[in-house]
């Protein structure tokens, strides 16, 4: 099953801390798909910030469902004061992170979500990669490579094809689900109608 | 718990099938709360018509969503050939429905979206509430009075008050859950911190 999110995506931090063990209890193999946003706001909905943000009542209640659902799952949760963050150079180091991008990924999110660090500074993002035994260093110069670069901006085109429209998405074989709280289902969906195949091909 | 609903609401319709059943499993007593999406998309968002329309990839992912609930929940369905249908009518009737109000919403609800009738036209609103043992020419003649008229306007008024920007919605122990996905957590969540009363206050 495919994971789509965005690291600036407050929904996206919810599933991001479940959807291993999800996965695991299924015996369902996961692949991360990094993305941005931003793009695909501005061209479905002319906008240039998260809907969240300029609908003022769905944004409001968000933030406290976000704390329901953070309560719900045992999750560490601490309203980001800025919101959205810049998540291109995070998702970047992402798309490099190989065989680490699970705990790259959730340290990513918990940054944002539950410790308020600004995942746009390269230092903080270094030492995120250095927190879970990489080398933040490499991890900054590689993210700023044209072939990394380019990987994001293909997966981001992949997601606009894909009919994704925000985030976190599920691809269960070959259906969309949209929402954290349509993890279950699709890891249900991907259990009985996908094919078995390697993780994070 | 309350239940906010609008009749022309293509997700009210999967919640309105299952929410008396999954208040009835947790012991939660039920108040339907119709009101109308159209006056609350205007104000908040500046439409005249469904989200789902204005937003392509969102409409087009609810459709495909719509029929994969139909199928997990067992609901019948069918695509209606017009989207979304005037629910003016219909939701004056369900305020004057009284003891009815469960039945007959959920007649509505199949006529919209598994019969692909047309809940606009007074004919068929008068044969739905027939069929369900009302009084088809009084209900119609009920909802057409300035007080039941009255009566939908301040619905739609205490929506936008409590925040609602969608349906459907459940208000439990005061917190607002969106979402027909979050039946069973708007359940759970009044189940274990609401204060009994009884049903249809």
């Amino acid at each position: 099953m495919q994971f789509w999110f965005d690291l600036a995506s407050s929904y996206s931090y919810v599933a991001a801390l479940r959807v291993e063990g999800a996965c695991a209890r299924a015996g369902v193999s996961l692949e991360y798909k990094p993305f941005l946003l931003g793009p695909l706001f501005e061209q479905q909905l002319g906008i240039r910030d998260s809907p969240f943000n300029v609908h003022l009542e769905r944004g409001r209640y968000m933030w406290r469902d976000l704390e329901r659902l953070c309560e719900k799952y045992d999750l560490p949760w601490r309203r980001p004061s800025v919101f959205p963050r810049s998540s291109v150079l995070a998702a970047r180091i992402a798309c490099c992170a190989g065989e680490a991008v699970g705990p790259l990924v959730r340290a990513t999110f918990r940054a944002n979500f539950a410790q308020d660090q600004e995942i746009a500074n390269p230092a903080v993002m270094r030492a995120l990669v250095d927190g879970i035994g990489g080398d933040g260093a490499q991890a900054l110069a590689l993210a700023g490579s044209s072939e990394i670069k380019a990987q994001l901006r293909a997966n981001t085109s992949e997601a606009q094809r894909l009919g994704i429209f925000g985030a976190p998405d599920f691809l269960a074989a070959g259906e969309l689900f949209f929402g954290q709280d349509r993890l279950d289902d699709a890891v249900a969906w991907e259990a009985t109608r996908g094919s078995p195949r390697p993780a994070r091909t």
